[in-house]
C-alpha cells in the first residue's frame, strides 16, 4: 500500500476552510491541519477549528501562537476599531496586514519539516471580503517565493498551494461542501461571535455566510444570537 | 522640516542586523526595530538585540512573540537537534524552515500598519550558512508577493525589502559597521551563547564572526566562554 501524500491544511474554524479540508481528504491526502491563534477577536474561532479537525479525523491539529495583535491595525485583533456591520468601500477595517502572508509562511515552514508538498488554502476571490491577499496572483507569487526560499524548492521538491475554492460563489462552496459531509453546524464565521459560537448574523462574515445558504438553497444551521 | 521616511529594521541581536540598523539609519529613515522571540535556543539574542535597539536610539523595538519550536525542525529551535560544531554539507541543521518569509511577513504587516514602505533585513550571501531565504532571488519573490498581498501594495504604495548587506563579505560587514559606530561588544551572533551573551567559539556563526574580524583587521570585541 502506497502512504498517502501529506498535505498541511489551513483552517480557521470557519465554513471556507472546512469545506477545503473536505475537499484536500477527498483529494486523497494525509491532511495535517494548521490553526493559528493570533488573538484574534473571535476566539471561538480556535474551538471551532478543533471541533472540525476532530470531525474529520484529521492526522493532527496544530495551533500555533503568533501576537498578530502587537502589530494592531485591523477590527479583528485591535479592540480599539469596530467590526463594520454595514458593507464598506475598497478594503474594510476587518483586513489584518499581511495575515494569509504569515500563515502560509508558518504552513510553509510546518510543510518542510514533515515532507509535504501541498499546502490548502480556503481563500476564495468571489463574494468576498476584498482582501488582497486572497487574490490568485498573490497566492501564485507567495508559491514563487516558497519555492525560492526553503531547502525543499532548492532541493527540486516543488510546494503547490492549493486554492480548490478560490473561483467558486458562496453558495457552490455551500453545495460542495454538503456533497462532501461538511457539519456545517461546526464551524464559526462571525467576526464577533459569543464564546458559545453564536453569530452576530450583521457583520461582513455573517452576510456573507446567510446569502451563501439562500442561494444554495440548503438550510442554515448556522446558531444566531437570539 | 519633512519628517523622515519609516523603515521596518528586523534585528536579531547579531552582528549582520546591527549593521543593517547603522545603515538604515544612515540613510535617513525613521527606524522600527522588530525582533521575534520564536524559542529560539540562543534567548539572550533577544537581549543583544534589546541592547543594540537602546544603543541607537530607535523609535521603537517590537518583540512578537511566535511559537516557531512548534513546527520544529531546526537545531535553532528544537533541543533533540544538536548544534554542529563542524562545517556541513549543504544546508545545515540550524536551518530554520522558512524563517525569513515569516519573520518578513511580519514586518510587511507592521510596516503597513505604520506606513513604512521600507523594510531592512540583513541577509548576506556571502560568507554565509547557505540558507536558500538568504539569497535574493527569494527576497525579491517575496516583495513581489507583498506587493500582490497588501493593501498599500495593491493601492500603489510600494514596498521595498532592503538588504544592504547582500554582497557583502563578513570583514566589509564589520568594516561598514565600525565606520557607523556600532558597538559590536554588544551583538550576540553565537548559536549556543550563555545568557550573558558569552559565545562558544565553535558553530558556524562564530566561525563565521572570528574570521571577520580577523579579516577586517579589527579587534574582535566578542566575550568567549571561559
Amino acid at each position: 500500500m502506497i502512504d498517502k501524500p501529506k498535505a498541511v491544511v489551513l483552517i480557521s474554524g470557519g465554513l471556507d476552510s472546512a469545506t477545503t479540508l473536505a475537499i484536500a481528504r477527498e483529494r486523497g491526502y494525509d491532511c495535517h491541519a494548521l490553526s493559528l491563534d493570533y488573538g484574534q477577536r473571535h476566539r471561538v474561532e480556535l474551538k471551532a477549528a478543533h471541533w472540525v479537525a476532530e470531525s474529520f479525523g484529521v492526522r493532527e491539529h496544530k495551533v500555533i501562537g503568533i501576537d498578530l495583535g502587537g502589530i494592531g491595525g485591523s477590527a479583528l485583533t485591535d479592540r480599539a476599531i469596530a467590526v463594520p456591520e454595514q458593507p464598506e468601500e475598497g478594503i474594510p477595517a476587518t483586513y489584518v496586514p499581511a495575515r494569509n502572508m504569515v500563515f502560509l509562511s508558518l504552513a510553509l515552514g510546518w510543510a518542510e519539516v514533515i515532507g509535504a508538498r501541498d499546502i490548502f488554502i480556503g481563500v476564495t476571490a468571489v463574494d468576498y471580503s476584498g482582501y488582497p491577499d486572497c487574490r490568485g496572483e498573490f497566492i501564485r507569487a507567495f508559491e514563487a517565493a516558497a519555492n525560492l526560499g526553503t531547502r525543499a524548492g532548492v532541493e527540486g521538491r516543488r510546494f503547490r498551494i492549493q486554492t480548490p475554492l478560490i473561483d467558486l460563489s458562496k453558495a457552490e462552496i455551500i453545495r460542495e461542501g454538503a456533497r462532501l459531509g461538511v457539519d456545517y453546524g461546526l464551524t464559526v464565521s462571525c467576526y464577533q461571535a459569543d464564546s458559545e459560537g453564536r453569530a452576530c448574523g450583521a457583520c461582513d462574515s455573517c452576510r456573507y455566510r446567510i446569502q451563501g445558504f439562500e442561494q444554495a438553497g440548503l438550510p442554515d444551521p448556522t446558531r444566531y444570537k437570539t
